[in-house]
């Protein structure tokens, strides 16, 4: 186990000397040749001018007769000129006007006469329905500066000018190299150990979009000349190279060596987080950046280093992503020796936006995929608070924001159906669903984050699901209860029951280990309720901290065999085939502010919760009953 | 020369009944299945669930030792637990948690022995430092619902879920078929009468902007039954078809002829302006839309008519573009028959963002090129006035136009040049450059539409220029008159002077074509003064009423033989090889308001004029005299 010396340099530092170092050694754009009608996209490396006039011939604008404006001097609706026919000449539009014309009369203007000459009732003006030669382009004239990106019209205007090829920045040539003996490609059944490599078809995704063309290499083992010798072939064959994985201190850290031997190594470790352990590297002008293996600091770390040096290669302008100021709704803490970056999911409640911290963990790439929105936290802050305004990086589009249902509470899968359902009717409605329990949906639905919370809070004095909460924590009303589905909870068990559990005091068994749900959670409550009633404290049961947040990570941990037991719904026990023994039907309901109720977002939920395929898809899932969804249920 | 009666179906009407038949036919979209990491950018046509979990094994988080967590409770600073070799097992981030282990102890925080032995000064939780199986994505659940588009966040999810193919949305492939006898391939050199075929890059360029495949057939000549045969092998192979020209109701057309032949025509005509001569058909559910020839008309016939159906293909919002307000400069006047399509520049001045109407001609791509926007005139309104507020549809981004120097007045090719200096030096600033002669550019700057104008108006009774003009139409001030260039004004002949022409009185000889520059350009005032001086009448002048907007065009007209003589400068003279007799060296200077003084454009615009490339530019077109430009000019 060796140690290598980390850097901690503050990014904006390690970009300005990274840059500067590479524009030492010359790094800059490449030029290319390209036909013009291959062009599209691509950003001029210099000035185009016009090689030819546009029209390049003086053309008939119309269909009708050319003729010399002087022979139809004269003729008004009173007194007609005839021109014999050797004195015009028919045009079609776009017909090169006649040696000797200089003006055209449409046809809806003509008679023609039995002996093939025309009369006319009105004077042509000369150069009249003509479309003189450069109209559109002249010869010589600039088409389009130096460093201008190419738009369909361009095109158009450059072939016009007769331009058939031009010269543009060539595309840098991205190689990413995914290293590391653990790694295998992609495929649905990788072995206990293996780790399916899905950074570079991330990285590739990402650089398209930016312009550069990805090149990925095979993955490459942890072995350092295997290492070095892809290394030096990648900095060879591309412009810039992404070394993947082992850019930590770890054992086989074979990174910053093979950076250093094939070129050199500016730093390695910068002071952001997640994406602390990137290497800065060069080959000459060619930049080599060791990037770590965890996709969320990954994807930092290239958007942070790689994308300014992509833009500037291409010469655009840097897009900075849009911003926006957004109130956070839980607290965000963060150390004081990195910039952190803090992925938020964002809803627009009434005309309130709202930013709630997502999943810290940098090797969790799903909580990238649901992410709306980046809050930097800089270096030399602690963080920031609960209800207070910060900006964010988007994402996603304001608007997109602006048209999300915004789910906070209970978890079901019935929520990502009913998404899919909403989304397929209603291509630009979307769903964004956040699994808190059905408390922490309680408290969404009171400070204003969420249009529908998913509760199923048992009144273990009552025996009656949600109502006495309702009034509990809004005694002032302002909510809908809404009826969405029974459903059956009980305990899920390894398939075919190994242990022999019988029923739920069982689960208090030497031997048993339980996997529990987290504090707030609607089972959660379920569960210390029944507890009680059967007279076992929490220390009898082996597991009782053991906590996840959804049906589904509950019964995950149950089919891979790592606990025996969980309380859970039927229809998730049935996803992953486990066993099941059901404790009691309970009312999973949507709560939904009044202020939203009118939405269209509320609206097509009430019409999604009340429609056959709802229906269709609940009874296909199993273990659920259906009475009236979709209407309101009387609190009093 | 037959007619055909054309419809003038509201664009509305036309759209819904389009649509409506389309769907009634079948007309939708169809899936394909492509590899997860070929799937950026695409649909899903329905959702995607994970397969396997992520992690799909309990892994180690961190670089150390795994053991039984148990084994290690108790221990302190104070108390070190220090486990026997058998119990514990060297891990790194990601390896399997071995059997019998349930926590991890970071390599930082162990002391290594000599038999083998590790010490550690802190007890383990259960689970510590383990991702859980599933901890990012439980198999079985949604990762995607279906029509969603697919991130490159998306694609790294789908790959740790096991997902290793997935069924999207097929993009649509759009045939275009270019026809007609006059129409050939781009080249640099055509022959008069001949048109170079850009539409299908333009639509090409167009088509793969919306997600749509474009497929782009060989030019077609105007013969009925080739026509049709191609039209029907496209309707075969494509799923929407695109024929280009032979729209309108000319003797060539056989557009709607072999429509109806290989399918229906359900309305040839529709009340738009340019646009108005398409025809909307289909054969079964595929669509064949029948576009005029000219390239703005084409352009907005399939924006209005074709973009709609990729868009409902693929099911993507439809993207409206965005839209803002603004202020109409010069008044547009419109049919009440048609809705109009108004193509305008636009500025922003300060916090006034204008709008300027380009020229409507549908045969000028270039003027599609420069827009900034289109104002849409609705049918049934006559037009809007000059200094209305106006509803403008924004082909730019709004960033953009804040970065855009505005420069309104005299044509002079340094224009150009300048402003391919500018943006190459800095890649995130614009210039926009209207050419409306002097006069129209002290006008623009008084209405405020302009950061700067090129001026070159002569005093006729002091031989000094622009200063007295200034203190007549600014007499309050609030301008600065910034030195450009003194630039050579002379006659333009054609090369050779063939008909020996010797001075500026000879314009007026008999057999001499003149051809004049428009009212209000300081060329004409200057070209007016001159006749004053020699004694010339207008009506002595053959073409004296023949104007051109730039020095380029009139150039370009005795180039090509229409003309023998214009007034222009030097650097046009030569760039098309004319011969040229100089007439008097002018002051061309820029007219900037105060208030645009400090603008970051204003301030590039200046650092520009001094500087040695533009120097280096300017000497290398000819015909310039330098002194000290960008400096202010004292106007007392």
């Amino acid at each position: 186990m060796s140690f290598e010396y980390l850097t901690n340099i503050p990014l904006e530092q390690a970009k300005k000397d990274y840059l500067a170092l590479l524009r030492e050694n010359g790094f800059g754009p490449q030029t290319e040749t390209v036909a013009v009608q291959h062009a599209y996209g691509r950003v001029t490396s210099r000035a185009v001018y016009a090689n030819i006039n546009a029209p390049h011939y003086a053309a008939s604008a119309m269909d009708g007769i050319a003729l010399h404006a002087r022979d139809s001097f004269g003729a008004t609706e009173t007194t007609p000129v005839t021109l014999r026919e050797d004195q015009y000449v028919v045009v079609d539009t776009g017909d090169p006007v006649p040696e000797g014309c200089d003006a055209v009369i449409m046809v809806e203007e003509l008679v023609k006469n039995d002996d093939g000459s025309v009369t006319i009732h009105a004077a042509a003006a000369p150069w009249q329905h003509i479309r003189q030669i450069g109209e559109d382009i002249c010869a010589g004239e600039m088409i389009l500066p130096g460093y201008t990106e190419i738009t369909p019209a361009a095109i158009g205007a450059m072939i016009a000018g007769g331009v058939t090829e031009l010269e543009v920045i060539r595309r840098p040539v991205v190689a990413i190299i995914p290293t590391g003996d653990e790694i295998i490609p992609p495929c649905a059944d990788p072995k206990p150990g293996e780790i399916l490599e899905f950074n570079s078809s991330i990285f590739s995704a990402m650089l398209s979009d930016w312009g550069a063309v990805p090149k990925t290499y095979p993955i490459v083992p942890d072995r350092f000349d295997e290492i070095r010798a892809v290394l030096r072939q990648a900095a060879d064959e591309c412009d810039m190279v992404i070394l993947n994985a082992g850019s930590s201190a770890g054992r086989d850290d074979y990174s910053t060596a093979s950076i250093r031997d094939v070129g050199q190594v500016l730093y390695h470790g910068i002071a952001i987080k997640p994406g602390k352990p990137a290497i800065l590297g060069c080959r000459g002008p060619k930049p080599i950046l060791g990037v770590p293996g965890y996709p969320v600091s990954g994807i930092i770390v290239i958007e942070e280093l790689l994308r300014p040096l992509i833009e500037l290669w291409l010469g655009r302008e840097s897009e900075s992503r849009s911003r926006t100021r957004a109130i956070l709704t839980r607290p965000v803490v963060s150390g004081l020796k990195y910039q952190e970056y803090v992925r938020v999911r964002m809803g627009y409640v009434g005309d309130r936006l709202t930013a709630s911290p997502l999943p810290r963990g940098s090797g969790v790439v799903s909580s990238f995929m649901k992410a709306d929105g980046i809050v930097e936290v800089p270096q030399g802050t602690e963080g920031f608070q609960s209800g207070e305004e910060v900006r964010v990086r988007l994402l996603n589009a304001k608007k997109k924001l602006k048209n999300t249902l915004v789910v906070i509470g209970s978890h079901d899968p019935l929520l990502d159906e009913l998404s899919d359902l909403i989304h397929t009717t209603n291509h630009s409605m979307y769903v964004s669903s956040a699994h808190v329990g059905s408390m922490g949906g309680i408290m969404a639905i009171r400070r204003g984050e969420a249009h529908a919370a998913g509760i199923h809070l048992l009144d273990t004095e009552t025996g009656i699901y949600n109502r006495s909460y309702i009034r509990k924590y809004f005694p002032h009303g302002g909510v809908y209860l809404v009826r969405c589905v029974g459903r059956q909870q009980g305990l899920m068990l390894q398939k075919g029951n190994p242990l022999g559990i019988q029923g739920f005091s069982d689960i208090a068994r030497e031997g048993v280990r339980y996997v529990n749900r987290q504090k707030g959670s609607g089972t959660r409550i379920l569960m210390d309720y029944l507890c009680g009633k059967h007279g076992i404290r929490p220390e009898q049961i082996y597991g009782y901290e053991r906590e996840e947040m959804t049906h589904n990570s509950v019964a995950v941990q149950i089919a891979s065999g790592s606990a025996d037991a969980g309380m859970g719904i039927y229809s998730t026990a049935r996803l992953y085939d486990l066993d099941f023994i059901p404790v009691c039907v309970e009312e999973y309901d949507l709560l939904i502010p009044e202020t939203a109720w009118s939405s269209p977002m509320v609206r097509q939920l009430i019409e999604t919760l009340k429609s056959p395929a709802f229906a269709a898809r609940i009874t296909a899932m199993g273990g659920y009953t259906l009475d009236q969804p979709g209407e309101i249920i009387d609190l009093v």
